[in-house]
């Protein structure tokens, strides 16, 4: 496996229109994308900080998985994205031989069309992990 | 203030020696440098991943901030550091004149010998936010 940047932080937050704005008036960040990934329950905004993307994430429903997070943990980093060159299947094939646990036994489609899948925080020293590639590979 | 990239992603662990397996042998990254941050009471290991590296933070004893942080949250993201070109000091100035409250006033000389400050968790959606730039400016 190759990973080659960090693809892009997920952060919990209560509400994109109160989170946008610190991005953009107090970082100096332009939001580029609002997307609701209905699947995931979730809207999301995104910001681009060098290779790295910063996606904030609002729950659209007291169900979904980010309102339960902010519920138990409070707003904060949701998940840590990996950019995997070889693609994200052989990635999950090579972790899970090596013993870690996955949440997505193959990739699926996430936001911007990328292709993703998550390992599970407990082989991940309590992260929750994202592999992910460009959709069109 | 201009943010070129995310400088790095800081990262508790209750042990380097067990954590720094992981992330050389699942993900394939290297571990370039540990060291020892004694006023911080941490001892750090980094790995680039693109433009941004992962540091791991163990602490040294157990008053330590990132043991009093294992202890109430877990291990996980601890914090997320952004490279300022304008510099630590003018940043700052700019963020807390739009309201965001410091934790430090002043840079300050972190790991690698960055010049780095925190802002407040409480002004930045829960996460708490380092801005740093390289030594030598």
């Amino acid at each position: 496996m190759k990973i080659s940047h960090i693809e892009h932080i997920g952060i919990a937050v209560k509400s994109l229109e109160e989170a946008i704005p610190f991005y953009e008036n107090m970082l100096g960040l332009k939001c580029y994308s609002v997307e609701e990934v209905a699947d995931q329950k979730v809207k999301t905004a995104f910001f681009q900080v060098g290779q790295t993307k910063i996606e904030l994430l609002e729950s659209t429903g007291p169900d979904g998985t980010i309102a339960k997070f902010i519920e138990k943990r409070g707003e904060g980093i949701h998940h840590l994205a990996y950019a995997v060159e070889s693609g994200v299947n052989q990635a999950l094939t090579e972790v899970e031989a090596k013993g870690v646990q996955l949440l997505d036994k193959q990739a699926r489609k996430g936001a911007e069309g990328m292709n993703i899948a998550f390992l599970h925080p407990k082989s991940t020293q309590g992260i929750l992990t994202e592999f992910c590639e460009k959709g069109e590979k």
